[in-house]
């Protein structure tokens, strides 16, 4: 029996879209920051006795695609370690499901440690890396702390992410505003899916480099401005390729825009913020630590938001030794 | 002293970039409709004892950029007829400034055929419509009448604008829905030169011969699903286009995604309505005749939406002969 703890996180430079859907191999690379305090804690323990494995969530036994496709998770650690053992797997989140904080990042990388290592595989951070991504693309993210840079690539073995910089090189603040709790219409795997149908998904591809160059230079700068400037482009490039797939993925809501509007009036203004939004409407707000109590307050003042929560940089998925 | 009126368009399949800033050769084809009833009636005298042109729009002597264009124009008309006098022009749009209909499109048609027939140039309208686009792109669209077709070529004397079906051809109704009479901050003329620093712009005018493809055949086949797919599929492409350009050109407000919210649920109903956005704002919500009172009547009661404005198709710019 294993228990592994991850953090989910924020993507700076956005994953939209895989070479291969299967393999979760990313079109472009990524850059994201950990979420301290948004966890999953995932505790795995093979048993024998099993004929199925079972998966309770947030303590509510799981049945169907969520079951499925841990299992499926599962297997490709069963058939690293050699065994066909089935699994009792337990997860909670510290985080309410809906609340605008992506789950499949943080859930598949706390699998992944606490599966492997239940399983008796003593894997290094690089390949427990590129075995999330199998089970969730932005859990590869999960595994290494701090910022951490997802490397495109044709072959399983080279697409893993790593650490650019710790948790306390940049005292960033992601003040999540939280204008709907609905589940989305069309979830992340249907979205990346459809990626290729929008005419300008090879424009966003072929500017990446320059992206995660930009964004890579602004966090190891601390450079605050330049940072704003790629995050936001960024984050547009994928919302215009998402409204421009066919059919159109439309996830901004009227209060997604008015946080938009708000971010660029505040930095204009002279406030050190800025936005990015991921596959929904609620709105990540980036600010230097000092400011986030201000930014928590402005964004929670404005009509739609239903709540606002803050997250630090956050650092590795980790193994927890002690029980729960 | 010539008087002629022209109507404004509303683009189908946008123009957003130039191939020639100077000569406005649009980097792609555009279609779109006249607009009867949101019109500009100009009149243009020339007068060998003025000394500079005179602008009255609306009523208002006008100096500065808006006299400056029209100069320039008359400039190019004048070079034609080979003359150098200066001219009294008179102009009025039965629609406000800020009402989000565009009135460059209806001055610069009406503005052409005024000042060619008042210079003594006898043009046929392949002619007018080139000349009408030195002054302003779109208003090459408000020369010929109803649904009308501009071709993006290399040379001034290959891009002009078309009919491909007349006014009566499909009893299409734009129902202007209003939510900002504000000046946007980024006119058009500046907007199309920032269309090339979006790394999307590439991938847009790649795709372009697609889409007004599909659209000239949903007009002619009066297919009301196909022309709302590739209508809207376009306009997101442009807005697309627009906020990823550097800097971002974000011309939308809260309101202005409630609509497109609003034109998909409806159409999803059954209405069959679409949404087109011009470079500001409002909405223009397109609906067969049959469905114009309801469209306008539901966008109305939307939060947000100040006024509605309904437009039939309209016929093509023309010499007023009475005396107004």
């Amino acid at each position: 029996m294993s228990t592994a703890r991850a953090h989910s996180n924020i993507a700076f430079i956005k994953y939209w879209g895989n070479r291969n859907e299967n393999l979760r191999l990313p079109v472009t690379g990524s850059i994201s920051m950990n979420l301290a305090g948004l966890d999953t804690t995932t505790t795995v323990e093979f048993d024998e006795t099993l004929a199925d494995d079972r998966l309770l969530l947030n303590g509510e036994e799981q049945t169907g695609a969520a079951l499925d496709r841990v299992s499926g998770h599962l297997d490709y650690i069963r058939a690293m370690a050699g065994f066909k053992q089935r699994a009792y797997v337990e997860s909670e989140n510290t985080f309410p499901a809906g609340a605008g904080i992506a789950s499949s990042a943080s859930a598949f990388a706390a699998l992944t440690l606490a599966a492997c290592d239940a399983a008796g595989l003593d894997l290094d951070e690089r390949t427990l890396s590129m075995t999330a991504r199998l089970g969730s693309g932005s859990a590869s993210r999960s595994v290494p702390g701090g910022f951490v840079a997802w490397w495109a690539a044709d072959r399983h073995e080279d697409s893993y992410a790593e650490t650019i910089a710790p948790p306390e090189h940049w005292d960033l603040v992601d003040v999540v505003a939280i204008v709907s709790t609905e589940h989305k219409a069309v979830g992340s795997t249907g979205g990346h899916r459809l990626a290729p149908t929008s005419p300008l998904q090879t424009g966003r591809i072929a500017d990446a480099e320059r992206r995660l160059a930009a964004c890579r230079q602004a966090i190891l700068e601390r450079d605050f401005e330049a940072f704003a400037e790629v995050v936001e482009h960024d984050a547009l490039m994928m919302h215009a390729v998402m409204m421009t797939s066919q059919p159109a993925l439309i996830y901004w809501t009227p209060d997604t825009l008015r946080l938009i509007e708000a971010a660029r009036a505040w930095r204009a203004d002279g406030m050190p913020v800025c936005f990015t939004i991921d596959a929904g409407p609620n709105v990540h707000l980036m600010t230097p630590a000092a400011y986030a109590d201000s930014v928590a307050a402005m964004a929670a003042a404005l009509p739609g938001v239903l709540s606002v929560r803050r997250a630090d940089p956050g650092g590795p998925a980790h193994l927890l030794v002690e029980p729960r």
